[in-house]
């Protein structure tokens, strides 16, 4: 069977490394071009020596064209605003974009020029892309599959690292019925990875090391799109606070989310919903009654552990965590899951290894 | 000026040997003994060979008449019974107790009874017991400074580190009428010297290094201390959901806390609200509107550091985030500075100094 | 094609459950059986949760004939003298085996003796068992592919992590001739996963977070295996001085080397000799002179990095530092390297993935 | 008593901000200024928030006449050739000088261009200048101290940390005669603080996290200082190769030095030369035979830890390892030992106390 042609657009920010690598461990991939706009002729194992022996590739300039010319599939690893120049020029080239950037995440443009202070240029788009989180919303990334299938080039929208850990850990509550009011309080702990790979005063090792501290309180930019996520699942506007907090780790992020529950239901009832939810999902895990996860458990990984409880002393509350690695399953191994699909391969291809010991 | 004779049982825990190092350092105490019933013999600095050179202790037996002849005052670094077993005894003997354990924090023996799973064998003490958290307390305890001065021995049983960042972030919106419902849920993450020293699959670096998690969920035995806390704070009775975390680091602590704002209530009254109720509080640092605390920055001190916003986008909550050292003002630091004022010290003394960069 | 059915032996161990990972991922084994002579009975993922979802197996005990019966291959994640139990009773059942311990990698049994104070129960195979370190080897390791074509089972002894690294950092120099006498010292740094999953005081998250130690000092167990290796590279008999440190990560090794440069030799020379000497080496990389390689870039990898350089001032010295990854290349990787080479399968197959960000 | 009024110069590098600290607790000391050329006219506590409530000082410029009103002492904790031109203008204003820069170590002003890069341009002050490392040099340094009693100003230069680790390492048998070459070998690991307070590749957490790497290998600045001390101990010309490391913890630095043993040399030799050589040093701490020391015993301290053993079975090598803080007695903390004995206060005022857990 013939290799896909793969492009990563943004190849050397921490997202776009590890669809590199993603990539170049899948059997039916082929890592064809790497690009980044600033360090452009330089080859990809100097800017990331672990790739010595692995990639000889040198970086590009990131022009359609060439893009068009070189690959079939566009992992766009960009910032925000830079997937709105790109990614009209490569549908029109005929390339499937799997984008991870927040472009084309939230369905209202308005809102979307409400939280990251510029117009949204291609609004045109946004009612055929789909928001990539298969384990809620299969249905329509096959959808896409089949438009692909007949010649069209498609665009996933990538979720967001927070909103993917803090939907899976709200979806089986809310679809369920178990939560008494709108309100969902969401506290999530992430690696410094998901800081970027500038180097400043935050992501020194002698700031990070050893220092947690809560940071964008009541203003993360992840919010309207956790809140547009759940109110879907919940078929109900529902109202999210959302604290993120950094940790001394790489890699890893847990979302704890708390609900109201709804009158009479029980320990036995949540876990149960849980483990229904889920019940078919390859990548995601819920663990038993009584266990939480742990981030380095899907270190690396496409992989998702849940673990839940019912506090039932006073204010009855369901209490829900969700572990996923943050360039993993909220960043490139859940646009490799995507692009499997959309491409009709087989949903783990080169994503179904389990952490390694970290 | 004599410097004061002190005792620290249960030396070789990781509080204990906290306290050790504070009274090392401190101008007006004297480490005179300190006791551990496994390692007694041993010398302390075999133990932990960071005392090398700064102390050249040997471990004893925790005897209350050897107690009692050698010193004045006594730390209890000791899991929570064997204080009840020691306190009376020491008291009797004249020796000023500063408990780091469980066993005289709740005010009600069969709340302890019920979340210990043992029978509280000393109640009488509990009346005269005061709970040495001094930004909330401090009277309580300049009291039993007096009862001391006229010569009675006296015992502060010293709060657990999650119920005093808990108490430190939350109280000045209580204690305000800022908050609109009584429900608090506190999501708290402590490094792993929080876990004790016992070496098991859990501290083992291996699982703990690059790993964020819940722990101990509806259940932690800290969570009926904060709720008396808060409910004395604010003069009703508050619900605590409570969710511990731990993440790779080895000292440190954060508890963020959410409560619904009351009607009305603006982030400048907020703001306005924790600065007033912390402004004489030497330990306390209120940053400013729009700063959250790192755990870094109070690194083996006594010192908390606050940070609050309001949420008012939908939900109006308040978010307020404390930092502390879990073996700091979450433990032995908190225990000297409880020491200092029923000494008659300069409640700074010995624990004045910034946190070194870590 | 059909899939080569694989026991891993010892599977709950570090090495073990690295192996039990790469064996999942690899595209022409099966995880047949997975042995554990505490936790058997037990599911894997119960005791690592990375496993979830991944792996249903559960852990057996370790007797010869049931490991006969399911798999062809059977690697030994095991403790010395543990090996020398089992190993025998494989081959005589027709098994291969890849063995991780210590138990058949020196040649002589005295030697062993000396070293493990214990006797060496089947010196008889020592002959015809291979050192597997490809890079050195991999024609002894290829005859063993033939004998098992012929339908013989095989032995290989998987080198020690130490070993690896100081064997890769000092053979270019060595078989080069550029050493001017016949003394090594070897300074060595691993992450905390080499001391093994025993929980103890020295794997405590809080003694060795923040800590850098050197352990063994001249009595490591190393040191006669990576005195064998040099000495067969150099034709002569080398003298290794060689110092292990522990150092904060959970996986990485880097050994830096020290030899006596030859006279007349210059930085040319060592540079050329170094990527001469591994060309053609897949899994090697010389960094350009000025570089030095990094534990991170081979992470969870059966790659190594070299870099070297000549202190030409005074006392011309080459120095050299070879990273890799103590379970990877230094154990599970290199084990299925081997197995990959002795199965005819591309040396590559299942470890050809770059490291993640880590 | 009346408080010296201290300056510190380079306030908010990690040196600078570590002497701050120190001056903050030392109870003969006062911190009457602090500077930073970038940052002047910020208050310090918001560049480095953990002194929130423990210091309000503003920083200033360095111009040498506010330095000299406002202290008594200054320490310089500035780059090289930046105490050059401040050094020179401090002391004719009769202000005291503890330089923890490169620029006064090194005896010969034309190694100095020769390492440096740049001339010399106050060659006249080296003869009076002593390098600060009391347990080699108290009595140069009490020279000073009667100096500055007869109303001179005078100046320290404080060594670097990987000279001083070093230099802790080797003394013992190089004082004692038990080297039988002129040849040491020094490897070294240092926390990344060591890197300084730049934020770049190297320094960003997730490089610098698992990771463990050798830089400037044949070519680091601290190797002439090393060499100086080490022939001046020897009493002949001593050839040092050195080879630091960087490794995943904060603070923290370990040299282990090898050396060829003098012919007859045994174990008990060794350890008891070194057992006598700091015998009196109240800072300097060596192990048992069999122990090596830990970074983390000296975190935050003035201390250092010292062990040695003899590998004895071919090359007889001695092997010394020295752990010291490289921000403590690495630089700072001996910066305040070396002016407490200037300043004929006691050595260890202020910086007695043993390191905390970390």
């Amino acid at each position: 069977m013939e290799r896909i042609r793969v492009c990563v657009v943004g190849a050397t920010g921490f997202a776009g490394i590890e669809v590199c690598r993603l990539v170049l461990g899948h059997p039916n991939m082929e890592l064809a071009m790497a690009t980044d706009r600033k360090e452009a002729g330089t080859r990809l194992d100097a800017v990331y020596p672990s790739f010595a022996g692995a990639c000889d590739l040198e970086l590009s300039l990131p022009e359609p064209d060439t893009i068009a010319q070189a690959a079939d599939v566009a992992f766009l690893a960009v910032p925000h605003t830079a997937s709105l120049a790109l990614t009209p020029e490569l549908l029109k080239r005929g390339v499937t974009v799997l984008d991870l950037s927040a472009d084309y995440r939230l369905h209202d443009p308005e809102v979307y020029e409400q939280w990251y202070n510029t117009p949204h240029t291609s609004p045109e788009l946004l009612s055929q892309t789909v928001y990539g989180l298969p384990e809620l919303n299969r249905k329509g990334i096959l959808a896409l599959a089949e438009r692909r299938a007949a010649g069209q080039a498609v665009l996933v929208s990538v979720p967001g690292c927070y909103p993917t850990a803090t939907a899976l850990a709200a979806t089986p509550a809310l679809s369920a019925g178990l939560a008494g009011s709108d309100l969902v309080i969401a506290d999530a702990i992430s690696g410094v990875s998901g800081a970027g790979r500038g180097a400043n005063a935050r992501t020194h090792y002698c700031h990070a090391n050893e220092s947690v501290e809560a940071y964008g309180v009541a203003k993360h930019r992840h919010t309207p799109e956790i809140e547009q996520t759940l109110s879907e699942v919940a078929g109900r506007q529902m109202n999210v606070v959302f604290t993120p907090h950094l940790a001394p780790l790489t890699r890893g992020l847990l979302s704890t989310v708390y609900l109201e529950a709804a009158d009479g239901v029980t320990a036995e009832d949540v876990q149960a919903a849980y483990e229904a939810r889920f019940a078919n999902e390859p990548l995601v895990t819920v663990l038993p009654a009584g266990s939480m996860p742990s981030t380095s458990s899907v270190f690396g990984t496409a992989r998702a552990q849940v673990g839940v409880a019912l506090d039932a002393r006073r204010r009855r509350t369901i209490i829900a965590s969700c572990a996923i690695d943050n360039l993993g399953k909220g960043a490139a191994a859940q646009a490799v899951q995507n692009a499997n699909i959309v491409l009709d391969l087989p949903e783990l291809a080169g994503i179904d290894m389990p952490a390694p010991l970290v």
